[in-house]
């Protein structure tokens, strides 16, 4: 699983690399690229920092926007940006809207015949780990999960239904209850089909109440003047479900004035890469 | 001069603000763009640091990609991006080329008659500081200057040719002797003419030489694997023009490995924020 992988390019910041590559996905039937940030100077084997993008991105706009190779040389830890979707699948209307398809996965394994290879969640959790695996600098068994807005939905969903493989988690501007804002409703009901049952296996507010796993304390950055706020991310509700979980502690901090783009998340990126590292080895 | 300014978006990053305005610039003849990003928290008026971008880019390539917001914010410094060039002009060729015309005004005065309203630099050195001076935040007075690549090179010759005007002098990965550079030669025929007496007086090297001002200590930063260091930046010409000049002092930190993208940039916009820091009141 997880195929050769292909070097596309590489650059030097803040000390460490940037390098991207492109490996052929047997989990989704395509070709994948995604960029690690390989800080220097460490001896030992690095940790991992999985971070997932939002809606329309790929692994580029992080990477290029957020600032995250400071923090991440200084704690000495690998980050890591996938893509957002399979791609170039050729499926009708896969390209059609900026909130579903291409570049929408959301993190899931879809059921619908017609979606069948949009499976982004065992992409994260299984083939990408194994790809990584490969590289000799890294410690795959010692990683934690962050992520924005949709990504911020696989972020809190993935970690907690995988705790043993992640070991921190937090989210900028999470999609906290998809299975009923808009956002959740089109890309589960296209992805999952009508029964919504199938849904909350993906809800991160659903999972915070029945979450069992080892103690989490869970850090959400939240800008005040996010247009999505209210409609679509609607963290008070993972707030809540998390309050009434011993096995949980979340960090909410309602940011004053921060909107929903790449400039909140780079004010506050150097908080979450600490907080990782504080729960890495 | 300058006209009215139309603010266009603002957005919160690092505790303050990037601002983006819109106003007819006289000295162009066309509508200008350009981002300021305003720190918090500071009871007097900012000092400024004017940040001049390289070919192809506009304000926005600096503010989202560099992280520039954080060491202004942690300095009290309000950060400039203007635009490279008039935009719009409808002039025969303009959009044709990515290292003249559009995006690549090379920061001086044509003199050229089909070129003749290229004139940026009367738009940075005048018009700008004129519109900037509407803005009560504003201590335009106490001001520097730094730049990549062609704007480098404009950071290196308008602050050598206005030292009352500008404090502090920076540069990443300059074109230090454009009169005998590909790029250069290009841009100083076509706006400037044949005549390369007239061209001088927009090269680094050659101000340095002639440079009576006030001591001037200037920071360069280049990157080791820049793929135009020999053929179009050649650092090493300004830096001897500098040394065999008792006014000035040039620090020419060659950076192993890095290139010439705004990831090289990113890595040491911190240290260019502090040089301009130090020469601010």
């Amino acid at each position: 699983m997880g195929g050769k992988v292909e070097k596309q390019s590489e650059t030097k910041v803040f000390g460490g690399w940037n390098r991207r590559y492109k490996h052929d996905s047997s989990v989704l039937g395509c070709s994948m690229t995604f960029t690690v940030y390989f800080p220097s100077g460490s001896n030992s084997k690095l940790p991992v920092l999985y971070y997932l993008s939002g809606l329309t991105c790929n692994d580029e706009n992080v990477i290029q926007k957020s600032g995250c190779q400071r923090a991440a040389a200084q704690h000495g830890i690998a980050f890591v940006a996938p893509d957002t979707s399979p791609r170039g699948l050729s499926i009708e209307g896969e390209d059609e809207s900026w909130d579903f398809g291409s570049g929408a996965g959301f993190y899931l394994n879809a059921t619908q015949d017609k979606w069948k290879q949009y499976r982004m969640y065992d992409y994260i959790t299984k083939e990408l780990p194994e790809v990584l695996g490969q590289f000799d600098e890294l410690d795959t068994s010692n990683a934690a999960i962050t992520g924005h807005s949709m990504g911020g939905h696989g972020a809190l969903v993935i970690g907690l239904r995988n705790p043993e493989q992640y070991k921190s988690i937090s989210a900028f501007a999470p999609i906290c209850h998809p299975v009923q804002v808009p956002w959740g409703e089109k890309a589960f009901g296209n992805y999952l089909g009508s029964n919504k049952e199938e849904w909350k296996q993906y809800d991160a507010t659903k999972l915070a109440k029945s979450y069992k796993g080892p103690q989490r304390d869970i850090l959400i950055d939240q800008g005040s003047k996010d247009n999505f706020l209210q409609n679509q991310l609607q963290p008070e509700h993972f707030e809540k479900a998390a309050a009434g979980n011993q096995a949980l502690q979340c960090t909410l901090r309602m940011q004053e004035g921060y909107d929903h783009s790449y400039f909140f998340m780079a004010s506050f990126m150097d908080d979450h890469i600490a907080h990782a590292a504080k729960h890495l080895k």
